[in-house]
């Protein structure tokens, strides 16, 4: 198991490094994770790096209404085929970010989710195959606009506005498939979403068998999983924090448009 | 005016360009596009070279229900904002190159649109400015599969599958807002969609304004405008090619999912 960053020191160019067992020091990864390299023998402690957004993927899969509560809340019925939307690549931003609330916006839905950070290119992959194009796994928050899922009939706005998209802190790898590690979200410290990936309708061998039939995942390309309880709530000034089992946490803080701050990419 | 092109020789890297006025000659653009550069006084022949798709936007967002004819065809009313959807960049595909029919789908919709290719990161532009931010346009082809459009909530197969988002040949600099312009499709020659941009319900400077306000723009992303003629059907075999006056014809041949050639991005 190994814990891959993208990172950068304060020169500001953006470098890849793996992260030692104890977590306090980071190792040069010079040909980064895609395949994945040797990390260098120097290191240099965590704390004087600031950690990004662990991928920049091209393609941005979500599983949507992956759970009954999802459903429930959306009021939508379960579907003979998995439902799956797009998130842009420009609402990535990475660990300790804002998630910006776009303008009309005041409450946004958000949702801790497994990110599955693809390794090989996928293509047409049956599901028995299917892991084995996978290098890896992050936290994701799924960030949205309840009322734009409503009233628009594509996602655009209400899912792939930017700083929607929060990944990180880094990418876990050699867990096998994380088929009931569990996932919760914390606003602020108190816990509002608490479920296992066990209670996904959709499994990840099965979403990426059925997604890459029609799309060509590249690597660092990612699949949002869904969310296991459902959708939380979050406004400016909020902390959002996202811990899942085996890989780590994702904080990010909720702002109002004009005190949002971005993370370079 | 000029015609940027993407281009390789048989050494396989992909290069920019300008086209010589007669469009015999290529002048290699050594910088790129973005911001546009001076092109080298050395230039080699047109036939001698591949063109590619003009860009490799991160973000493509499409205009959907642009005009009555769209919305007639797919049973949808007229709405109080722009619908936008986005295609996966992974959908991209140049001239000349195969629309493949992904599995399960035999008849595909094409329809000739406006590609508005941006030159400067655009966000929240208002109207007046919108255009200052455009490197120019080209022409694309918003394939699709109805059926899906109609069974799927959100239009990741129906509108983002392999090769759905052919661009090209090249981006036409200068012409400044082409609000009036004729964009035909013809299938086998013969001609199927004939409309004007002028027929459009949203114009370019309205949805710059209002995509960007929730997503920023970088310089090579793009938006599809939306079909000024509503849609035509293509199946394997059949030669798509969309004309837009003022700057050219993309051409593009519909192939079976086993006898796709897809060329590099």
């Amino acid at each position: 198991m190994s814990r891959v960053v993208r990172y950068r020191r304060s020169d500001g160019r953006p470098r890849w490094g793996v992260l030692s067992a104890d977590g306090e020091r980071v190792h040069e990864l010079a040909g980064g994770p895609h395949p994945m390299g040797t990390p260098g023998e120097a290191s240099e402690p965590t704390a004087s790096i600031e950690i990004m957004a662990p991928v920049r993927p091209s393609t941005i899969a979500c599983v949507g209404l992956n759970h009954g509560l999802t459903r429930a809340a959306l009021d939508r019925p379960a579907s003979r085929q998995p439902m799956i939307f797009l998130k842009s690549p420009g609402s990535v931003t990475g660990p300790n970010s804002s998630i910006e609330c776009p303008p009309g916006a005041d409450v946004l839905d958000v949702a801790g989710e497994l990110a599955v950070v693809m390794g090989r290119r996928a293509r047409r992959v049956a599901e028995h195959e299917a892991m084995s194009h996978v290098l890896g796994f992050t936290c994701a928050n799924d960030v949205g606009v309840r009322d734009w899922l409503t009233s628009d009939s594509q996602w655009f706005r209400a899912k792939s506005s930017d700083t929607f998209c929060p990944l990180g802190p880094w990418i876990t790898t050699g867990l096998g498939d994380p088929d009931a590690a569990s996932i919760t979200l914390a606003v602020n410290g108190e816990k509002r979403q608490s479920g296992s990936m066990a209670e996904l309708t959709w499994k990840i061998p099965q979403i990426i068998s059925y997604a890459s039939s029609y799309v060509t995942f590249e690597p660092g390309d990612v699949i949002l999983m869904g969310s296991p309880a459902g959708l939380a709530a979050a406004s400016p000034g909020d902390t959002v924090e996202v811990t899942i089992e085996g890989i780590g946490t994702l904080v990010n803080t909720v702002t109002a448009p004009h005190e949002a701050r971005r993370t370079v990419l």
